[in-house]
């Protein structure tokens, strides 16, 4: 069955546009400083509540459910969003399988091939994967350490508007603890993008994953507590904290994108179990403590990087993020990271390279650390071996 | 937050083209002949299995997924291929959120706006929206007692030719017990379609969620069994033989296919507890005696609903199907199903206008009822409040 037939096989532009990835294979054996996972000794303890869902709920959660999702965890979402200074009705939301599923979304209902959208530089790499599946142009804005820099945005926003151009569809960020820059953007910054996309009429998609995942300072109110016009499309996900397997996440928007994303979201229903389980969840208390709990653990795992990188990567410069799952690396001017990673994956270490993060082409010097997934033990030696790939 | 400001909301076209449903709500109280739901009685016991998995495999079950799935659910779907006569390795198989996702994905690596695909008449309703998300232009072939008009499609796609017109990308069935029509592809049509497809360079979806929903008769070898040049994508689904709510089916199709699914399918992987649970209730042997079950229970719903279709429907005509879920029925000429439905509607009986299921535009004077849902008692009320609606 394996034969391919060049006759037969005519991919989409979209597809046949995607390229092999060119890094090798992660050895077995590597201490894992790639994804991110979940820490799995956080991992919540479900096995009482599924029992008794699909026990109590059966007819509920092993049938279809309503395409806008179960209206308990709807509800959910609008006490959550509440907490952020969000205030939402229920057709403001929908369930989706996970914030990329809901990126998925965003695209259909708004993108048309050729469409530009604005991200920032580095950005979000599952996020390239599914702009370049619909065929987008990007428009890419740097950060600084306020987050994306929205005074030269507003600029080519202006420019694009005197030469009569269409103005872009989308702007996307990960406005809290970036990925993977992990820088949070500023207050002021915030008020300024919503400005700038209500004059332009443009769409922005708050991707929010690791807010509550905060290790010191206070929270920046979401870009779409600002957002009094409507333009704003909110991001979540219980990835971060709950399980990111679950693929539980939801959008947030006004009513008639919620409307539109209903109809184009053609599965029948996110899985109804699911969503009942984390519902549950959420419902008997356990979500504060196991934040918490999350948060402890995780900002362990970032001290002890942040002393691994000091120690074994000379020469590299970072910033320390406040809170979120990633280092991301500045290295010295001569190394290219993706020659690194090999190198690293020979001393079975693995993470991302840096020229993943970009969607056009971006700094060769980069690398991003996942410390949310290793523990303590193996972030130790993982660095350590970090160290001997860097010293070859 | 509902405010909706038309300078922000710049739809993509495929989500501006969508029409608001016509039909009313369906009034609470209603008898449900609508969609493919499992009988709430025969759905399985799952609560013991998911018990044991979220305690025995945390870390793989609340983790991401591999893209492809889990390993012993792909080798599942080998064995459960095997059984109908296809051969495949494990590069051929990418575990999806049912089989819906499935057809999106095929969408996604094969459809550029303006392609044409060749979908039956009448057709899945679902899959019409899919298509439409990817703006495809419609070639409906008419089916008769042997499935899609084969002959007649050759004829067409070898005037396309002749005019040197690019040949439609997909051609879409649901070969066993079509979805609504009821009709299962004859062997003879199926080696036809093959034939035809190869010799065109047009890639066949198969997708057939009814095939061990069999009442009677013997099974016809699936499409996919007779191609040895790659050209079958199969669509598979656990939604009619274990749950429909867990949204976990699958794709075979050529390894250079899968790949690009893989690529394509940016959802970190579909979630893995859902994937566990269902392959132990496999693995654990309940399937085959749990799918008897079903098969008896749906037949006797199928034959009672035929019986009230003849009491109470007089005029109309339909095939009696030899499995799956649905009877397609054929009211007299002067009846517009639309409106038949609105004045169901007030009985309280609910179930679908056929006139959703043409891509295009089609016979106004059918309607689909699904016997899957319903218990034997509801199906016999359900019936003689369709003779009144009707009789009105």
């Amino acid at each position: 069955m394996n034969q391919n037939n060049r006759r037969i096989i005519h991919f989409a532009d979209r597809a046949a546009k995607l390229e092999t990835p060119k890094i090798s294979a992660v050895p077995e054996g590597s201490i894992d400083f790639t994804s991110g996972y979940a820490n799995p000794d956080e991992l919540p303890n479900l096995s009482e509540i599924a029992s008794r869902v699909l026990r109590d709920n059966r007819t509920e959660v092993l049938q279809y459910s309503p395409t806008l999702g179960l209206q308990d965890l709807r509800d959910w979402v609008l006490e959550y969003s509440r907490e952020d200074g969000i205030n939402l009705d229920s057709d403001n939301v929908i369930i989706v399988n996970g914030a990329k599923h809901g990126l998925d979304l965003v695209c259909k209902v708004f993108v048309n091939p050729g469409d530009a959208v604005v991200v920032t530089t580095p950005m979000y790499e599952s996020a390239i994967k599914i702009f370049k599946g619909y065929e987008v142009n990007f428009i890419e804005i740097e950060q600084d350490e306020e987050g994306m820099n929205v005074p030269n945005l507003e600029e080519l926003l202006n420019d694009l508007q005197k030469q009569g151009r269409q103005a872009p569809k989308i702007i996307y960020d990960v406005s809290d603890f970036h990925n993977p820059s992990g820088i949070t953007m500023s207050r002021r910054r915030r008020e300024h993008l919503i400005d700038v996309a209500t004059r332009h009429g443009i769409i922005i998609t708050e991707d929010s994953p690791y807010r509550r995942i905060r290790f010191e300072g206070r929270d920046v109110p979401p870009i779409k507590s600002f957002d009094s016009a409507g333009c704003v499309i909110g991001l979540g996900t219980f990835s971060k904290i709950v399980s990111p397997g679950l693929r539980v996440g939801w959008v947030t928007a006004s009513a008639e994108i919620i409307k539109k994303m209903a109809m184009l979201k053609s599965d029948m229903g996110s899985c109804p179990l699911t969503q009942r389980i984390i519902y549950e969840y959420c419902r008997d208390g356990y979500l504060p403590g196991h934040v918490e709990t999350i948060k402890r653990v995780t900002r362990q795992h970032r001290d002890l990087m942040v002393k691994g990188v000091h120690k074994h990567l000379p020469g590299s410069s970072f910033r320390i993020p406040r809170g979120g799952y990633y280092l991301w690396i500045k290295l010295p001017e001569r190394v290219d990271s993706d020659e690194f990673l090999e190198i690293s994956h020979r001393y079975k270490v693995a993470y991302h390279s840096g020229s993943s993060y970009y969607a056009t082409k971006g700094s060769m010097n980069y690398i991003r650390l996942s410390y949310s997934y290793s523990d303590l033990k193996d972030i130790e030696e993982g660095m350590a071996r970090l160290g001997s790939a860097f010293q070859e």
